[in-house]
């Protein structure tokens, strides 16, 4: 139904693995590069140039966008020239992702997330539906971020001086919470709902309120068993048939 | 202005109604049937189909999608296949509704509005702009929704297990609220601005807070008369003209 | 890349100044004036009608929309019939702007941010991302309102009775912020993450918490000299290269 090439148009320097197929009424942009049975459905825009494709015309020079293997980009999204994204990674639908984000391999990005420029993100990383990830993010592996949660990187707005949090590899932000500037959260986090983190948190922290506070050590939650999540959930992730500690040793 | 046919493509077993509208860059997917004197706006994509659509190609069945008689699709509206919807069904620009749900009649959904799968809606609800509705949700009669609330389904994120809340008939959920897996919300509720709702209430709560609190009979509210709001609001609800205690004894 | 006049629909009496370019895919609608040097990038749709062009067809009347010179409106907007914007406008992706709105010189609108009908800004106010302003604000001039911000209009949802807040000149409110309905907010506030402003502030509040409280005055905070901003900021305001006061005085 999708894949009818119907007003679909690549630019220069588009570079198409075997099996990839492109939606109706997609525009890919000039120097994008996409691997192996990749999927963008219809209405995407990919390479999306940045302010200075306006302002300087011809001279702007388009960097290189390239979306792994086995990716599914849904219909809507803008991915902007100049970032990169591992293989299997998938988008909801009119996901916004500007210039210059390195996402690992096995990453999601749900419905309406839109992340900003100069973003990094590890590998098995979940974002939901309605995220916001503010520049100079650093996000580490098997991070999961949930609804209407932003990250943000002006400590004094407005000013030109962005710095954005960093979190640990496993934590896990939940609905509807404000990371601060320059905040660090460790590894094993979790973050409960409409939280506002202004404080580095160490590792399995279980933090939250506004401003959140820690309230104990994730391992105790419910009475042990809960988290970390790891031993829990394996859905999508490497572990997934053999448990985390079989994993972990392999690594 | 909207109705030039032009780029417009209708899949296979497209059933139009009588004076039915498809605005230009409309695609409308196999196996939907739409009700007399709807009008879908431009830009649109009805029937959006599934995650199975990409794995299993050309063994996948495409489930049906009814729109009922004089609905409004604004423009830029995804509305995956295998939803229903009532007549008299309005939506804003930009809304996405995921597949298996189930709108009763006059239902209204704002822009950016973000409905997830498997969620039933009564009659004559009403959801703001932004609003997030998880998986499995059940939300009653005459609701009130406003705008970047969220429901939620996970109740130790990751986890397999989703639990929707389930809203009473005229109960109002206002802005920046989260409404917590499993929670059960009676009729005539009124939940305030940014709470977070991790408890059920009963019938005629007022609740606020983080978590929210009971704080009284929403009957006291201002010294009485403001709500139940049944009673001061009734455009485009059934007892317009004739008052909510007429129309509730002739049900 | 983006401007080959593929798919590009314009309407009745569309007048566009020198140097004006349009984006594939973009639809501009009837009795639409833009200004020398703007462009319109692809995907938008521009004067769109309002709700009577559905109701009442070949008797509707479409209202001017005035677009300002050297104005750049990004990918998938959507501006309605009947607001004007002036000159130096800018807006992110996706952003949708209702019917008589208002907008002074050098306002920008961040990605998928959502302002409704009848809303009034002054000049060089900063919107970003994920924003919703209701119906009936006002806005002065240099204000910036961060992501996932609202503006309410109704006092006792759902009512008949519109009130939207009012901002003064240089005031800045931040993530996640509720602006209750008429609630006036003076010149030069700070309000913090997470609040609900529920009353009045004067000038040079800072006001932080849900519900907010007046914590101090802005020129105190981090000891002084952080607050008003305008002394620390002048990317993009008027006063670039000579300072506040001096520009203060030039007024």
């Amino acid at each position: 139904m999708k894949f009818n090439n119907r007003n679909v148009h690549l630019g220069m320097n588009v570079r198409l693995g075997n099996n990839v197929r492109i939606g109706d009424n997609t525009t890919i942009y000039d120097n994008v590069a996409i691997g192996d049975n990749t999927i963008i459905a219809n209405d995407c825009v990919i390479g999306e140039p940045s302010w200075e494709y306006y302002r300087h015309g011809e001279n702007y020079t388009q960097p290189e966008t390239v979306i792994g293997a086995s990716a599914l980009i849904r219909s809507h999204t803008i991915l902007y020239a100049g970032s990169s994204f591992g293989e299997n990674f998938t988008t909801g639908h009119r996901v916004t992702i500007r210039e210059n984000c390195r996402f690992g391999r096995d990453c999601q990005v749900g419905t309406l997330t839109n992340i900003q420029g100069d973003v990094t993100f590890g590998d098995y990383c979940k974002m939901h539906s309605n995220v916001l990830i503010a520049e100079f993010s650093t996000i580490g592996n098997h991070v999961f971020i949930y609804p209407f949660t932003v990250f943000t990187n002006d400590t004094h707005p407005p000013s030109n001086h962005y710095k954005g949090p960093t979190i640990g590899d496993y934590s896990v932000i939940t609905v509807h919470c404000i990371i601060l500037p320059a905040v660090k959260i460790g590894t094993h986090c979790l973050v409960g709902a409409n939280s506002v983190v202004n404080k580095d948190l160490p590792d399995f922290s279980f933090a939250v309120g506004s401003p959140a506070k820690i309230m104990r050590d994730v391992r105790e939650l419910g009475g042990g068993g809960l988290y970390p999540w790891v031993y829990n959930f394996e859905r999508g992730m490497p572990w997934q048939g053999i448990g985390f500690d079989v994993w972990s040793q392999q690594q």
